[in-house]
């Protein structure tokens, strides 16, 4: 009985998302009001109010969910598949966006009054999960602490996005990952694991 | 003659900069008010006006002459002198209000409308440069291109920079900043240089 009710309410927080992520990407998060988040939507402020009571309601759940409609792996696999996810997102930042607001929503949100590290800790964990994987399968150097690297590839991935989101609206930010993992692999792959990993921007264009 | 009322103006120019930074610092750009900048400097807006026509212009300022009270080596002498410098700016990060808040708006500045790339940049060339000199003495390996690292290194710099903001005010910046080396230097160093350099957080708490 109530199944149609949920799948409508389902409907209808998702176009709130979207339209909140679109409206942030388009005017920038102090700039964006509700009543242009509704109207993009087509969605009235009574049906808002059982989702979210505010702008920083929305502003939160597009920074926390920025990854909900990606298609990442569900298995870590180790090294290859951390390179492929990142070349993956370098694409997904460009078109995704609720991804990219999100994104943005984690660089700039002191402004946005969020504070949340919370969003970080979550991607150090994927990427973290992938290095103990490859670690179990020997791809590592034995020096390599993988938490301390997993924050050290969410670094300077966040810093590698936000100018190439500055520079070129993510364009070239493919390329600029393949570069940044040309040269943080030597401090943690095996040589053997060096000469087999495949650092292709190109195949990031279809989920890894 | 004049020379007692341009100094006077160099010191009102510079007591407007510091005190924006510690505004913009304080409250975030978007709530950031020109009187409340006018009150924390005690100028008046008149006295502005000659040195800066809006928070814009203000805004500016503060970006692009964040490095403008740092002692910064005048030159370039390596890797070394690279790694300290990079540890210097993080301990200055955490108290040098200008370089700090200047640092912040780089990252914000899509909020602020400034959009400008040139900061990046400026860094860019200068880390370039310690890299050349370190290439000219045999320091790095054969395949690193120098130019594409100083951009690696700015943008890893960055992310860390605004991850340690977020989660410790910067207070572990230095740390983490030696751990980004560390998984860094493979890449670029050759082995004989490898292990020569010296990676101490502490070094930076004077000026390199």
């Amino acid at each position: 009985m109530g199944r149609p009710k949920q799948a409508r309410a389902v409907r209808t927080r998702e176009a709130l998302l979207l339209a909140a992520a679109e409206v942030f990407d388009e005017f920038g998060y102090p700039a964006a009001s509700v009543s242009k988040i509704l109207a993009r939507a087509g969605i009235t402020q009574g049906a808002m109010y059982f989702h979210f009571k505010s702008k920083e309601d929305l502003g939160r759940a597009v920074l926390l969910e920025q990854a909900s409609m990606l298609e990442l792996p569900a298995t870590p696999a180790g090294l290859q598949q951390l390179i492929d996810m990142t070349l993956y997102l370098a694409h997904e930042l460009q078109h995704n966006v609720l991804f990219s607001a999100g994104v943005k929503l984690a660089v700039e949100q002191s402004e946005a009054g969020l504070g949340d590290f919370s969003v970080y800790q979550d991607w150090m964990d994927r990427f973290r999960a992938e290095l103990d994987e490859g670690d179990a399968h020997g791809e590592l150097l034995p020096q390599v602490d993988t938490a301390e690297f997993a924050r050290v590839l969410v670094a300077s991935y966040t810093g590698t996005q936000l100018m190439s989101r500055l520079e070129s609206h993510h364009r070239d930010l493919p390329r600029h990952i393949a570069v940044l993992w040309s040269y943080l692999l030597p401090g943690i792959a095996t040589p053997a694991t060096l000469a087999r990993l495949i650092v292709d921007p190109e195949r990031g264009r279809v989920p890894a």
